[in-house]
């Protein structure tokens, strides 16, 4: 084992800092670190919080965070904003929030932005996780800025995936709660002191009805919360702790996240491939074809996995 | 060519929306169109409009279509909806706010849903707009929904990118603001006569000036709307219009695209290729062994990659 794993399993945090960039960049050194660490990882409880900009996810993660600790149990928070693709740390100003915590060494507090390709922030911030949950961390937060598909993914990465909704956000939260529905194993309406709160949670209620969950699943939980004066945070603990006692359905997302992990780092392996097989200056020939309308994307991506001999006889064109 | 290529090229509705249909299924037939189609698309401007949920694209959108038909150019709409990756058609509501052009044959609007993997909107979106570009449309919005890696991608699909914020929408929109900094080529603050959009604007201004723009790069623009009212959108599609003028920044975007859209298809190929030649027992056999912790994705993935033939010379692990 290596020395950063080791000092990884001891819960070190400048070594847990460490693995965490390992992570991030695209290099083999994440890869091989996971490899170190993935048996001794599995036991922290994943908490998936994620919703609309201005929300008040920070607040509210910051007050599950305290409630953890006074239960004695130590907590990692990864910070992951997939609308930074160009500039990390933008949520360092949201951190400041945080920093209650910062003197805390029973919690770890990291930002993550997007790094590399489409679907590579899913695989860094699960690889992060894990690094936290090796490190003996109880509780991991994820908290994500945004309700896009990469929100959808990172969800997925979680044991529980808590989607905060505020009263009165405009029709198109209508929309959002359509496409968040499937995700979320706890509906929180956090700012329930506002006009409109009784009516989220009833707009909520009705498309619950829409579905039917079947005896031993779970049907999601709707708490109302109001995260600066800390009110409802002590039901939203219990309820999280309710659905992690569901252990069929987390088992479920276990696996589905497996299925998740597996594919990210394929498609990432596979794109690899042809960028080490094929040049730049084939690779910018091809996009100035393209860009001048002579060739079209699907034929160049044709002639690159022949090129890369990447093309085998199961492929089709 | 092929009768619907050709009914396309014709400009038939019901045509364009079956080809849309055909981008959208990750089957053969869609990259077959597109061949079809390619050297006959081009010539459509892509305008981009992206932002939080609740910022008013949606009536923006329909403003700017209003004044585009008032100059007779025709027009195709895409609404993108990235929060719904399990069920279409979430942003049907927000479309009836169009409905004002239901009845123009001059304007064509389709919603588009997430489908299959990651990666795949972005896709399907740049595949949907040839076919309106192909199908003679001048201008093509694509909106998305929120504001996450999915948006940014699509973004980068667009000719011009249009950022829309609305003041006061809390502290979360400033790191909003920094993560689309760099895709942004119009900033628009709507809801203008409200609080804050003196503040909005000169946050935008310090947050340009951060950056140097050389003589003849596009600055961003920043423009004031009340969309409801229609108040600023005459400014609005001026600016749209100058940009469209610097030929060198769309040159750049173009050629930009044609990566993106290469890179898209071949992550989409190789994934086919993995599918076809691992079978789904295999695949679920690895997905336990994860999930039970016996296996870390790493060299799951390096088995598959084995098995399939497609770990050649050049790859590492």
């Amino acid at each position: 084992m290596s020395a950063l794993a080791a000092s990884i399993l001891s819960g070190d945090p400048r070594a847990i800092a460490r693995g965490i960039s390992l992570v991030e960049n695209e290099t083999q050194e994440g890869p091989a670190l996971v490899r170190e660490l993935f048996e001794r990882s599995g036991r922290a409880f994943i908490v998936g919080v994620t919703g609309a900009p201005g929300a008040g996810k920070s607040t509210l993660v910051d007050g599950i965070v305290s409630r953890w600790r006074k239960a004695g149990r130590t907590v990692g928070v990864l910070a992951v904003d997939p609308t930074s693709p160009f500039s990390g740390g933008a949520m360092l100003g949201d951190r400041v929030r945080m920093q209650a915590h910062a003197q805390d060494a029973g919690v770890f507090i990291r930002s993550m932005a997007t790094r590399g390709h489409l679907g590579g922030l899913a695989r860094a911030t699960t690889d992060a996780a894990l690094v936290l949950d090796a490190a003996g961390k109880d509780f991991v937060a994820i908290e994500t800025v945004g309700v896009g598909q990469d929100e959808v993914e990172i969800a997925r990465t979680a044991d529980v995936s808590i989607v905060v909704l505020v009263p009165g956000m405009g029709d198109e939260v209508q929309a959002l709660k359509a496409g968040v529905m499937e995700i979320a194993d706890i509906f929180v309406v956090n700012k329930a002191d506002r006009d409109g709160a009784d009516r989220a949670v009833a707009e909520i209620e009705s498309l619950l009805g829409l579905h039917t969950y079947p005896e031993g699943q779970w049907r999601p939980a709707i708490v109302r919360t109001e995260a600066t004066t800390g009110r409802g945070l002590d039901d939203l603990v219990e309820v999280i702790t309710r659905f992690g006692k569901q252990s069929s359905t987390i088992d479920l997302r276990r696996r589905s996240r497996a299925r998740t992990q597996l594919r990210a780092v394929l498609a990432a392996r596979l794109m690899q491939q042809v960028e080490s097989r094929v040049s730049e200056m084939d690779m910018d020939n091809l996009v100035d074809r393209i860009a001048a309308r002579t060739l079209d994307p699907y034929t160049a991506a044709d002639q690159v996995l022949g090129v890369s001999g990447l093309k085998g006889p199961g492929s089709q064109s």
